[in-house]
């Protein structure tokens, strides 16, 4: 068993609609900002898990198909960083 | 005037509780993923903006202490990368 950091990005999938983002491009052109073109808002996780070495991959895209992410309209990539303790 | 694409990370302060990451982190637990130590969840921004080159940084720092971020619970750091259009 080893302990690995996964760093996992949760986007929304393209032509889905991000109403926080769009709250906060308004906030700004508000603010005075008008050269904000848009804002998209995701979500990123910094999980980290002990496991075996070669189930890491297949544990972390079930996690994401069963609980962090919604497949119907996001998308979602992550990276796995091995812990070394010294 | 050039197209930036800024990428902004609003994560929680060291010592700061992240309820939605203890949250999650059960959840996982619940699932059966026993092996999962904890969980963090942050922000990731994508804005899209006009801007003068010499000013983005100062622009996108001021856009984080007023609204993007709450400083006071949150750091945050930032890429920009410049949009070429072909």
């Amino acid at each position: 068993m080893m302990t690995f950091e996964v760093t996992i990005y949760v986007t929304w999938k393209n032509g889905v609609l991000d109403p926080q983002g769009a709250a906060v491009t308004e906030s700004l052109h508000k603010l005075g900002y008008e050269g904000v073109e848009s804002v998209s808002i995701s979500k990123m996780m910094q999980v980290r898990l002990t496991a075996e070495k070669e189930e890491v991959e297949a544990q972390v895209t079930e996690m994401c198909e069963k609980l962090l992410a919604n497949p119907v309209i996001e998308d979602y990539t992550f990276e796995i960083e091995e812990v070394i303790s010294l």
